[in-house]
């Protein structure tokens, strides 16, 4: 392609690397700044540099937090027995928008993946360790990708866990809501015969 | 959706203005420059600023342009007695990746629109007029969109034009190249057969 200036290329090739964008997107986005208000254009790239520059963590948990602890963490009616582990801060969004869920998390900050050179060691698992060991917390409930490294970060976890007397959960795994059966994989299909549970009608 | 913090709230309203991406794209992307490098962030930031700020365009044509007179304006071996008359800067990029035409262009910067309140006197009508009345443009080609806005402009233009001595084209509808006859809508194949053209083999 050949764009009309440098600075247009250069947009184009910055926006292009962000996660499902590519170069036509992006200079579709290009002429759309374009058109718009210089302020908004000021107003964005401000919001994206305050984002990365200032954002802290939670000390706890490591969840995205503008304090020391995060409003979860900082929340003394959660039940603090209760310890949802998941990969990052998107994981405890969407749990937390279930609503069903009133205790506390544990941001991995991503999951052991050889494949990318992530181990153990990348990962916030000290600190769960450290959080556990407290004596507090009763269950820990692993949120994690039912994937290959999803499954291989679960097994670490929990041999590092198995000396503490807490009982330790994963996700319920089976049929999506609204899923058809003839769409499902034969894997999940076959673990949600062998997990099956007492029918209840509503 | 409860953020958890005011500069993610931020990052997410912002981007969520563009075109095509809601909350929860905008969420995956503030997700995604948290987990890269600090550098990445400011670079986009400011390659957005320059585009805004900095980018001028051609007095000429109105295409994006570094100098006064943009590369195609500025290129004496473009054919100086075709003008293409496009809509925004992404026609003329569109039709020079074809590779089919050598003369030159001049770009609207908009299409009338009286549901968006954009009339003739936003377009840059004035400049097109002055430079037909020149003498040295033989032929005008519309190439603006096939809708009721893209028709109503073309025709406003051809009133305007009609006492110079040139000739007015517009880019050909028919068919689409690879596409089933089952799936043209009718006005698109009535048009085609009456615009039949000789068939030629290859």
């Amino acid at each position: 392609m050949n764009y009309p200036s440098r600075l247009v290329e250069n947009a184009v090739a910055q926006i292009a690397k962000l996660p499902g964008i590519g170069n036509k997107t992006a200079l579709r986005l290009v002429m759309h700044l374009l058109k718009q208000e210089e302020n908004y254009t000021i107003q964005l790239a401000e919001a994206l540099v305050q984002l990365r520059t200032q954002t802290s963590y939670c000390q706890q948990c490591h969840h995205i937090s503008e304090n020391a602890l995060c409003s979860i963490c900082a929340d003394s009616t959660r039940d603090g027995s209760l310890l949802c582990i998941v990969e990052q801060p998107l994981d405890v969004l969407a749990i937390e928008s279930t609503g069903q869920y009133k205790g506390l998390y544990h941001v991995l900050g991503g999951i052991i993946s050889p494949i990318e050179g992530i181990g153990p060691d990348h990962l916030h698992i000290e600190t769960l360790l450290h959080r556990v060991a407290q004596g507090e917390i009763k269950e820990v409930i692993f949120a994690i990708s039912a994937t290959m490294e999803g499954d291989t970060t679960a097994f670490y976890l929990s041999k590092k866990l198995k000396n503490f007397p807490v009982k330790i959960t994963t996700l319920a795994r089976g049929i999506p809501i609204g899923g058809q059966l003839e769409y499902a994989d034969e894997i999940t299909l076959g673990r949600s015969i062998m997990a099956r549970t007492l029918y209840q009608s509503f």
